[in-house]
């Protein structure tokens, strides 16, 4: 879980360098840190990224509130929009917290919603949302 | 040396936060990258900096040009400031790359040359010079 959660981020920071992004991985999510941080940052000098990475081989991903809090509190201080990734078996998803579904304590994405990196950039060009 | 630089690192992370800038430290310096990354990435909503963080016990401390090429590749991608930071034995003094002495195969600065974090932070509000 920890190694796919890994390969998902580098995938994720490849892809964004092909898209002409400048981007990097925090190792490390959620130990040795006080402060909340994402699992990856990015930026192409009109635009700031924060990503919350996470893998799965089945059809629908949880989160808990205080990751997505964690997330929110990040992007509200950096100045970035907040972006949650999710690589199903056959693709990477892409969402707004406010895309997620609520669940009783916390949030769920279907493979089936979301958008592809590429729609996901090119529908936010404008501005810093978080 | 590692530990020491990891030190540093945390310490100017601290700090960034303490001075309002969401601030994270990127591990794992040169190992396990294929693209240029800094050592830290800091962000206030305003302002995107990217720094290189060095330590030392003497007075002095050298930088090959690769180092700080990669910063400034780093910077002109993502869109942010390159900063060199350096923590001597008594005081952590911030630097922009033009302010760095030449010397025959890269750069070299002096404990007493420099800004403090505050004054760096102070005279940079207007735009990212990077």
């Amino acid at each position: 879980m920890y190694k796919k959660g890994r390969r998902a981020e580098r995938f994720l920071v490849e892809k964004l360098w092909d898209l002409e992004y400048a981007a990097i991985r925090v190792p490390g999510s959620g130990r040795s840190y006080k402060r909340p941080h994402p699992d990856i940052v990015a930026g192409n000098g009109k635009k700031y990224l924060a990503f919350q990475v996470k893998s799965t081989s089945k059809e629908r991903k949880y989160f808990n509130e205080k990751e997505i809090a964690d997330l929110k509190e990040f992007c509200s201080v950096f100045g970035s929009l907040p972006v949650i990734a999710v690589k199903f078996s056959r693709s990477l998803r892409l969402f707004h917290p406010e895309d997620l579904t609520p669940t009783e304590n916390g949030y769920k994405v279907d493979s089936s919603q979301g958008q592809t990196l590429e729609e996901f950039l090119h529908d936010n060009t404008a501005s810093n949302r978080g």
